[in-house]
Formats: structure tokens, C-alpha cells, sequence
């Protein structure tokens, strides 16, 4: 029998499927945690598997069966997790720390999705009760257990104490090969590397990150998607084949765990009827809301990321699965075209480079939306540390990512990821066949709405003028929205009197 | 000298642009206005136009210098509407009205462009205090003031007494061809026809339906805008020549406002250079609102509309203007490809069906937007009588809302536009112009945002499986988010243990 705990480092709200990986990560790198939940079950199964991975060391977790007995045990300041569902969990779970005898100095760290809005109310109204921080936690599961891709932000004060703790539990990248460290084995941390952890900014700004990060997941997913559909429906090939071909293109520039799992999910067999597991998979996606506040976020600000728009509504449409199997026998497509083995290769390969130049497109929307972001609520924000931490433990990992980080290095006041040197020269090369990929599926009736808004927004980025002096002639037609003249100073305000002999322009302001 | 006025039947507040033109549109149909403006010289105007319009007849507007003397003026129950700018004003202007002593039983009409939930709240607020009600008014100034087209929501008393007051006022439609009654001189209503003025439902629907015309018209400018790049930039076509095509256009089955100023807007020189005029107007697009609202609430709701959002953000691009003229110089697009005047009316013809196309896909998402906001505010939208009201007096009136209209009294419950039989054939007859038109707009290096993103729409509805299986395998490989079986029915969970042997699934529940 081992000793009990009698004094613990943290407090652990929420032993879900986050929380629990979290807690055992935390075990792992020599943090005793008092865990408290609802849920008595979830408790039992941390300490079980806790029993189980600890072997004859002593406990390392101890179950709670109230917030006072969680106070309790820690050392003051306390410092107090919460990994609970977005939204009133986390408010109603505050008030009862405060009934529970939370002090002022004492430090309450939110790890949910939660709306970085919310996270700034938060900070504010609990103030004096006690320090509300908060970070973000992106990896799933097992980035919560074995490492994770860490978005702290608020209070400094709050971060000096929580900072040795987050480095040691984050994912680690080799600092040599900008790659991750894999780590994948109970009770043995990697202490070596680069943490996954840095310190984003003042409150909100952590959450706000790690919405746009889930933003670009979204579009990252979706993109893949539309590859596999064109190599489906029009190539006509198996799920195993796209598994090859996905598990190739992850050894080069596409590489990162998106390109991994989905490799995985089409080798996978149902265990049942031994179809391809995708086969079996309901086409009906469902979805968090961190994607939609995304996009949100970025029609609110005017710092457009359509492909990552296209996705959410992507999802929305899947879910829609009745209308669309009606609809399918009633809207015309194209006839089928039979292509040869060359041309199915030519096929494959045009979509690895649309694919790589549309992910360039989305993340650049992604760090547009921060910069525009961090402009509008005083953020300083630094990218190149955010592509650092992106490189390990969170969903959106990638090789690619570290071709981010140089960029913002050599220039941290970058406008656009497209204008970067690097990226500029590797679009140039590759959009020919981005087009050809979009225009292929375009012809063969496959949608592609992240690929073909990735290209829309490329475009229309390297266009000196866009049409939108048609648009605002006509805002001026017919609501006296007034312009700007292109040979004139900005701000200039002028409108014509349309239904005047001879249209004369005169000015506003 | 005419009699002073004694007694109004109506009270307006805010004589700008569009409410000095909805009281000039009251007296010409006969009701005597009381109107009050902060600013003195807009209503000197007022009633200098209301004298020069009259000409020997008694005034028909009278100027109020406060909101009691408004009130003094009006018969009661008390009639009084609001144009003035959306959000603060609106509740400044009702407290001040409580101030001067209007009654429960008095009416205030907001007419402004407001948030359709800050009408709902209005309405709320001032219950007991007086009735708030809300009418959306489309149709841009000549809209306001020679027959608008209006969209009330709110209490059904308030409604039977502004019934023919609106009605009076509204656009009016030629019942046998489905066409406006064309109406430009003051003093001279149209009393015949079928006026654009339908009550849409309880509190809040109308501002909702009206958001969403302006969410459809920004996608309507939009795709219009990227048929005109195609022609300038890849076909070389002056705006002249554009204009003598949209012209033509405006003849046919694309006959509609928009597309009628886009050709004057482009047949217009400058008053100062002799340029074609929109070469002269800078190509940044401002916008109020009301578009990015429609595209939040779609992807709030679920219910796609990609166009509309698409066309929001090519305007958040437009606005980046130094950003692309940098851009410009450093990013590819492909070489430019001569083609000669065979290929060049092909293409022509293409964009005109794409055109087409691409339109009622925006509708068909404008209205399945409707048609889920319905459903979940418990609202229930006629959306036969909603088309009906904007054939005229509105932006986005077009031959082609005659053909909406008709869709909805064929089939009241339809679940989208697109599979209406007399579109989902008229599709099925230009879906190939319309992929060559979004083909060589890619491959040329155009951006067509709106196009492409319809078409994707299209072809994702007509999807019986979209890849969203893919995507449900990564989510519960990287989150344990689980997904339905093709072979079970809806609502049972099912997981893969991925790290398992053999990735046994399990039901969730």
C-alpha cells in the first residue's frame, strides 16, 4: 500500500476525456493532482488507470468529493484546472469555488473551448475573488496525454506560476528538425525539445488563437476531403488506393497529421462487415462551433477567410443528407468522362499541388484574421512563436508549419503569408496545377469549395483592381452610398447625380 | 398662401435621404405628415421640396421643432415612424417619445435597417409603454420615394392600422404580367396593381426576411461584378461593350435592376475626365452590415449560403487595397491566352448562363436561410407572397422572382429552390456553359468567388455522399467525436478504438 497524499500541486476539475489525459499527463512529469468531478464513475477510472500506469509508486492522483475538500489539499496560492464544457459549466463551477473559499491570489485556469469573449468577461467579473486565466488546449485525446499544443493567456502574474508546469506537459519539437518528439509511453516524459507552450498575450488572446487554429482545422480537414472525393468518384478509386496515395504525399510538403490519420481511416476496415470503414460512416458532419466563430470572427472583421467559411458551411451541407439524396436524382450533372492511366496520374498529381497551395491559402487567411484581430484589441501578438507551437501536439501539425515560422522570423511584420518569399516562389510553381484541379472538378461535377475558394482568394489577392468599382458605382446608383476617386486623395467622399443630364459628379466631403 | 395644417395623420422622424422621400411619398398619396429632424436644414428642405412638388395645392408636410409639438400635431392612437440610422438612434428617439407623453396604445414604426433581434427586443421593452412595430424597407431612395418595397412584422393591430398606409405607398405589380408599374412623377401615385407590402409575422421576421434580400443582393452585385472582370480582363472588352452586353442580358431571362444600373453605371462617363466612369471610382467596397449579418446567421443556423458569404468577403478583399497592389507584383497567375472572337462569344454565352445559374443557387440559399429561421423561431413565412413583394420597388427586383413566386404556390413546402422543376430544368439545360464559364475563369487567373462557391453548392446538393464520411473518421480518430452507421438508424453513436487491435468498434448509445 502506498501512502496517502496528504498535500497536492493542483486541482483538477473535469475528468472527462480531456481532463482525464490532462491529469495523467501532469502525473507523468511529478504533479500530484486532487481531482474532483460530478461524475463519481470518471473519478474511479482516473484512479484505476492511474493504479494501473503508476505501478508500485505511490498514488499520484487523489479523488475529491467536494470543492472544499479540493481546496483542501492544495498549497496556497492554489492553483485550480477546469477542463469542462464550453459555457455555463465553467461559470457555475467558478461561483462554487468561491462558495468553497477561493482567495484573491488564487489562480482558476480554464482549459475548454470556450469563446474567447467569454474569456475576457470572465477575467473581468471574477476579479478580486480570484485570478481567472485561461489556455487554450488543441491535440485531442492524445495530445492531451502525451502532449499538447498549449495557448495560455491573461494575467502574467498567473503565467509566471502556471509556466514551468504547461512547458512540461506540452509537446516537444526537435529543435534541430523543427519536427515533433514523439512520446507515446506512460510515465515516460520528454524533457528535452522545444515546449509546445508559449504565452499569447493578454486575456482572450489565447482562446482567440486557438479559434482560428480550429478554424483552419476545419478547412484542413475539408480540403483533404475534396481530394478524396475527386480520386473517389471521378478517378474511381478504392479507399485502400487513396490510402496509398495519402500516406505518399504525407512523406513530402503535405505531411502532418491530417494526411496521417485520414491515410489511417481509409486503410481501416469495419470491424464488422469488413467493408471500408468509410463506406460505413454516416456522410453527415458534425461540428463544435469553434470553426463557425471563426469564420464569424472573420466576416466581423473584414479579414476575409472564405475557405475556412466553406468549410463550415461544407459541414452544414453534409448534415442535410435527406434533401440531398432527393435531390440527387433530380439535378443534372455532367456526363462522365472516361480517363486513361495517364491521365488519372496527371489527375492525382495536379491535386497534391491544389491542395498544397489551397492549405497555404487557409493558413495564410488564418494569420490574416490574427493580425487583423490583434490590430483591433491592442494584441502584440508574435506569429512566428504561434507557428512554433502549432509544429507539435495540436490537430493541425505539420511539416509546413515550420516553413511558417521562418517566414514570420525573417519578417514579423508580414502582410500576407502569400507575399512571403518562400511561399510566393513555391505558389508560382505549383498554381498552374492548382487551376487545372479545380478546373477538373469543376467539369466532372465534384464540389470543390475549399479548393476553389482557396484559389478565388489568391486571386483576388494579386488583383490591383477588382471590380469592385462596378460594385460601388452601383451602391451609388441606387443608395447615394457615394466612392473614392482613383486620382484623388483617400477620404475624398464623391457621388453622381445619376438622373441629372450629363451624370455630374460632385463631392461629399 | 395655403391654410396651415391642424391635424396630421401621420408623425416621422428623421428626414434624410430615404425618410425625406417616404413622407413625399405619404403626401402624394394623400396623408398629411408631421415630420421632425435634430438637423433644421433637412427639413427646410423637406419643405421646400413638398412646396415645389405641390405647387398651389395646401402644404401637406408640416416641420415640428420638438417631439411634443409632434405629438400635439397627431391624431390619436398616434402614428409615428422612424427613419433613422439603425441601433442607438432608434431607442434614443423612443425614450424621448415616452418623454413627450405618447400612450400604450400609439404606434411607432422603425423603418431602419436594424437588427432583427434588436427589434424583438424593442418590442419587448416598450410593451406597455407603446406599441413597437417594424417595417423593412428596401428599394434604395427612388425606391422610398415613388413606391418602395416593404416588409411589416410585429403586432397584428398595429398591421390592420398601417395596412393601407403601406399599401398606399408600396411598388406596385402588374397582376397579369408579374411586372412593376413603372411610377417616376411626383404627385401622381399608382393605385392600381398589387402592392410589394405583405405582413411577413410576428415581431422581428420582417427585418429578418429584409436582412436576407440584402444578403441575396449583395451576391447579385457580386456575381454580376465577376462577369464584368471576365469581360474586361480576360476578354479585353471596354466598359462600353460590357455595358452593351448587360443590356442585352436585361432583356432576357437576367432582366432585373441590378443588372439594368450595372449597364448605365458602365455606359457612364466621368463628368471631369471624359473616362469611363468606372475607371475614375476606386475599387473599395464599403458595406453596412446587413450582408454580413445574413451570412452569420447561415452559418449560425446551418443553413448554407456560401454566395452571400463569398460576397461579403470579396469586399472585405476589395477593401485591402494597398495589400493586392503589393501583392500584384509578386504573386503568379498563369500567362494570358489570346483568343479569337469565336472564343471569345463562347465564352460570353457561357458567362451569361452561368450567370443565370449561379442566381438561383444565391435565391435558393437566401430562401432555405428563410425557411430554417422560420422553423426555428416558430415564424411561419409565406414564401410565395414574400417573392411576390420583391418583383418591384426593391434592389433585387427581377422577371425572375416571377418564377420564384410561382415555385412557392406550386409547392408552399418546397425544401429548396433548386428542385423546383421549372429551375431544375432550366439548370439542367445551362450546367455545362455554367462549368466552362467557372473553368476559364480559373484557369485564367479571374477570381469568381460567387460563381465557383454556387456551383460547389449545387453540386454538394446534388451529392447523395459527400466525403463528410472521411471527415467523421478523422474527428473520431483525433476527438472520440463518434458518428452514425450507414446500416443503422439515425441517433445510435458508434466509436472506433483506433489504438486497439483489429479497431473494434463499440456503440456509444
Amino acid at each position: 500500500m502506498s501512502e496517502p497524499i496528504r498535500h497536492c500541486d493542483i486541482g483538477f476539475v473535469g475528468a472527462g476525456v480531456m481532463g482525464k489525459n490532462l491529469i495523467l499527463n501532469l502525473a507523468d512529469n511529478g504533479y500530484r493532482v486532487a481531482a474532483f468531478d460530478l461524475d463519481r464513475q470518471r473519478l474511479d477510472a482516473l484512479l484505476a488507470q492511474d493504479a494501473a500506469e503508476r505501478g508500485d509508486q505511490p498514488a499520484r492522483v487523489i479523488a475529491c468529493s467536494s470543492y472544499t475538500e479540493l481546496l483542501g489539499l492544495l498549497k496556497a496560492p492554489h492553483l485550480i484546472v477546469l477542463s469542462v464544457p464550453a459555457g455555463k459549466p465553467v461559470d457555475d463551477i467558478c461561483h462554487k469555488l468561491i462558495d468553497a473559499g477561493i482567495q484573491a491570489d488564487d489562480i482558476v485556469v480554464d482549459t475548454g473551448n470556450s469563446l474567447w469573449t467569454d474569456t475576457v468577461e470572465r477575467e473581468k467579473s471574477y476579479e478580486g475573488k480570484f485570478i481567472f486565466f485561461s489556455t487554450a488546449v488543441s491535440g485531442g485525446e492524445e495530445g492531451a496525454r502525451f502532449g499538447p499544443s498549449l495557448m495560455p493567456s491573461g494575467d502574467p502574474y498567473a503565467w509566471t506560476r502556471i509556466k514551468p508546469v504547461w512547458q512540461a506537459i506540452a509537446a516537444k519539437v526537435d529543435p534541430a528538425s523543427g519536427k515533433p518528439i514523439e512520446r507515446k509511453i506512460p510515465g515516460k516524459p520528454v524533457t528535452e525539445g522545444e515546449p509546445c507552450a508559449t504565452y499569447i498575450g493578454p486575456t482572450g488572446s489565447g482562446h482567440y488563437v486557438k479559434m482560428v487554429h480550429n478554424g483552419i482545422e476545419y478547412a484542413d480537414m475539408q480540403l483533404i476531403c475534396e481530394a478524396y472525393q475527386v480520386m473517389r468518384d471521378q478517378l474511381d478509386m478504392n479507399p485502400l488506393e487513396i490510402a496509398g496515395v495519402f500516406k505518399q504525399w504525407n512523406e513530402g510538403i503535405l505531411n502532418s497529421y491530417l494526411m496521417e490519420i485520414s491515410a489511417e481511416v481509409l486503410a481501416t476496415a469495419d470491424s464488422d462487415t469488413g467493408l471500408p470503414l468509410v463506406d460505413v460512416i454516416l456522410d453527415k458532419a458534425g461540428q463544435k462551433g469553434t470553426g463557425l466563430w471563426t469564420a464569424v470572427s472573420s466576416l466581423q472583421l473584414g479579414s476575409p477567410a472564405p475557405s475556412i467559411a466553406e468549410a463550415v458551411y461544407a459541414r452544414s451541407l453534409s448534415a442535410l443528407k435527406a434533401e440531398r439524396v432527393k435531390a440527387s436524382s433530380v439535378l443534372a450533372g455532367p456526363s462522365p468522362q472516361l480517363l486513361d492511366d495517364v491521365q488519372k496520374q496527371a489527375t492525382v498529381a495536379a491535386l497534391h499541388d491544389a491542395l498544397y497551395c489551397a492549405k497555404v491559402c487557409v493558413y495564410a487567411q488564418g494569420f490574416h484574421l490574427m493580425k487583423t484581430a490583434a490590430a483591433e484589441q491592442g494584441w502584440e501578438l508574435n506569429f512566428a512563436e504561434i507557428a512554433k507551437i502549432w509544429r507539435a501536439g495540436c490537430i493541425i501539425r505539420a511539416v509546413f508549419l515550420q516553413s511558417i515560422t521562418e517566414a514570420y522570423q525573417r519578417n514579423e511584420e508580414l502582410a500576407n503569408l502569400l507575399v512571403d518569399p518562400f511561399f510566393a516562389k513555391q505558389i508560382s510553381g505549383f498554381q498552374q496545377h492548382w487551376r487545372q484541379a479545380v478546373a477538373n472538378a469543376t467539369l466532372a461535377g465534384i464540389p470543390v469549395p475549399a479548393l476553389s475558394s482557396a484559389l478565388s482568394y489568391y486571386d483576388a489577392y494579386r488583383t490591383a483592381v477588382l471590380p469592385a468599382n462596378l460594385l460601388q458605382g452601383q451602391r451609388d446608383f441606387f443608395g447615394a452610398h457615394t466612392f473614392e476617386r482613383t486620382d484623388q486623395p483617400k477620404g475624398k467622399s464623391f457621388h453622381v447625380l445619376w438622373s441629372e443630364q450629363g451624370r455630374p459628379m460632385t463631392r461629399i466631403k
